[in-house]
């Protein structure tokens, strides 16, 4: 078992850098990579990082000589023999060759295509370009290496014991978690934790200890590089990315009605079972269903992602119910801003009406809030989004207002084509 | 920095013996071992273990297998070269050579000699007979094995996650304690904790907690093998055993009243400054100090190891006073059932008044509970005592009667000699 207090104190830290593998990243990035790299492989895309969190001034907290060591190192990474053997012979959600030899020949010669990076203020510019299954790459790694060189920066001044005991406590604190899952009966719960994670040898440390507390309720790891080595299930499915990009494709305003459709119908063609989950929140939930074509209802269920997700559930339910299908034999996924409370709340409230799991993230592998002064290590909310897709914007409206982005005018015609009206400002945690 | 979770998880626990070296005891040990082999070299005395919590089964609980092999492991044991070199060499209470090159020719020669070991119900009887100085370096070692082997088989059948953030759990425990002391202005505390510690690895662990959290403050510890490898102050002076092993060689009453001054005079002798402490309360602290010869009173200070300590110290401040000595330039140092909040509160009531000072025991180096099942981890009180000299029994009195020991007759008859009223009777903790 690593010593992660030592091994921070030892200011050899370089020999652990932020992000070492091209498979340390999300499952779902993966899987969504594929489909791209078969369907819409040539399409420009540039990808952005958003911190939300305006009040963390990153450019001043880590130097950008790091930060560009960090993601130069990023680009050097490419797929190893092993993680190679994996990716093309594991069985994922029980499937075989769930990654077809054409896309693993092209992942096994692919680098990371350049970065952009500018110092802006008190914050980093920090965009790539390029085509869409390259640059989409970047987005865990890049939001990883920000939360944890900002970590970093942190603890380098932190004494062997304050370090011994900040890691103690955040042990605790997490076991403590651990052990209020324990016993609900049929949980199931992921870590969806890789993107804003304390670090990765914090992550690891996780995933055993919720491994080894939670037995078969913990379902497994939406990181592939931890999902490998601890032999663990690879979690995920499919993001806001598809339909954003696709969206940005549209040529007028029935296409862009479409768009989010068109996706999941490139996805039921080459995904069945577990991986067909509908994430239904890009531009409004419940707009989202009411048009939803009758085959998108036999899907096996839904990701819910913003907004109130009580509320999502119950709007889930009755959509199934209207179209004749079984609730109890839909999954609903919870994975926004989870922590053990709201696990626990939605766990009493939907068990036995649907299916149930979660994708516990932020609150998982990286909850420091509170454990140093300052809260200099309490996690924030950043992002790396697709901006932009063959030189058009892209635009997300979500069920939650603060979490809506691209431009104004945009903003305002994707709301009038999905028909999405007032919506409730919710606050966003990370 | 060791990963103690690790290392005891490993079941490979053998390459940590519980006593690693012959100095690993108690400084004070050392410094009465060479007392008794200048005065009463040729005494024969015999210690036993006394476990005062009955309803810890120890036979039960720990192997005898095991148990003797660490005894024996303990036998095989001799001084170092680089251990031999420390005591030679450094400097104890700002004097070099505090130990003669007779009294460390004898020791490096020494061998702990043969134990008495045999289960009686649940527990052992567990006794050492011999000469006096030879006999009396068991005792240190003999409560760190049962105390330890006793927490091994806990912790034998816990998962390594579980090790872990039980280890967490107390890890942030002291780290809270050492945040609770800092800041106490002219606080001075050292490491009391051998021999009920947790375990070796733990107490170095705490040590060094100390001496990070609390600088100047922790002034060292009692553990000569860790004051050597963390270059920190040994500490220590004298114990009950010195008075109750006189006192059983004495040939009438007369002899026995006067045994304990004359424990002190010989003392007298060998150390002068901060070694001078007094160490009343082994028949009573009120008539040992009414009936103290003058010269006495010009010693240094007093340790105060059973009863009230507050009340004790108010005693010996007035019993100051009474002989013309400026209680301001005394020393008290408070080593009985100590944890945090007595140590404030001590702190609170007596700076200013006198030169205060804390040996921290148990509960710096054992404080493990509640955070077991069934609190299968919390220290408990276990000692090793003197119970005869030349054939005749020994007696404590203690401030407190139920840390008194001895056959019924002879209690009387010593409390008789010493003018012991009635006492208030206190919970013995650890």
């Amino acid at each position: 078992m690593v010593d992660i207090a030592t091994r921070v104190w030892n200011h050899k830290w370089k020999i652990d850098p932020v992000v070492r593998s091209l498979i340390d990243t999300d499952f779902y990035k993966l899987l969504m990579c594929q489909s791209v790299f078969r369907n819409k492989p040539d399409t420009h895309v540039t990808f952005s990082l958003i911190n939300r969190a305006k009040h963390v001034p990153l450019a001043k907290l880590i130097d950008e000589g790091e930060l560009r060591e960090q993601l130069d190192h990023i680009r050097s990474l490419s797929l190893s023999r092993g993680e190679s053997t994996w990716m093309r012979g594991n069985t994922f959600y029980g499937k075989r060759q769930m990654f077809t030899p054409a896309f693993m020949d092209w992942f096994e010669q692919l680098r990371l295509p350049p970065y952009h990076l500018e110092r802006v203020g008190d914050q980093y510019e920090l965009t790539f370009e390029g085509s869409w299954p390259e640059v989409m790459l970047w987005e865990i790694p890049a939001l990883a290496v920000l939360m944890e060189l900002r970590g970093r920066a942190v603890l380098h001044d932190m004494g062997r014991f304050e370090l011994q005991v900040l890691y103690a406590r955040a042990m605790t604190r997490i076991w403590e978690k651990v052990e209020a899952l324990r016993g609900l009966p049929g949980l199931r719960v992921a870590d969806f934790g890789t993107r804003r994670r304390h670090g990765f040898l914090w992550q690891d440390w996780c995933v055993q200890a919720m491994y080894e507390g939670l037995g078969e309720a913990f379902v497994g790891t939406s990181n592939c590089l931890i999902a490998k080595n601890r032999d663990l299930e690879a979690i995920g499915t499919n993001a806001h990315e598809l339909p954003m990009v696709y969206a940005a494709l549209a040529e007028d305003d029935d296409a862009l009605a479409r768009a989010p459709y068109d996706v999941l119908s490139d996805w039921h063609e080459e995904h069945s079972g577990n991986l067909r989950i509908i994430l239904p929140d890009t531009y409004g939930t419940e707009g989202f269903l009411k048009r939803a074509p009758d085959w998108l209802a036999g899907w096996t269920g839904i990701r819910i992602d913003s907004g109130d997700p009580a509320t999502a559930a119950e709007i889930a339910i009755r959509w199934w119910q209207d179209r004749g299908e079984d609730p109890k034999k839909k999954l609903i996924i919870f994975s926004d801003g989870l922590d053990v409370d709201k696990i626990r709340e939605l766990h009493a409230q939907f068990t036995g009406r649907v299916r149930v799991s979660f994708g516990w993230g932020t609150m998982l592998t990286n909850d420091f809030r509170g454990l140093t002064e300052d809260d200099a290590l309490a996690p924030f909310s950043l992002v790396c989004k697709a901006v932009a897709a063959n030189g058009r914007p892209t635009v997300k409206l979500s069920d939650n207002p603060r979490k809506a982005m691209g431009p104004e005018d945009e903003v305002a015609r994707y709301k009038r084509v999905f028909g999405v009206g007032e919506q409730e400002e919710m606050e966003v945690v990370v």
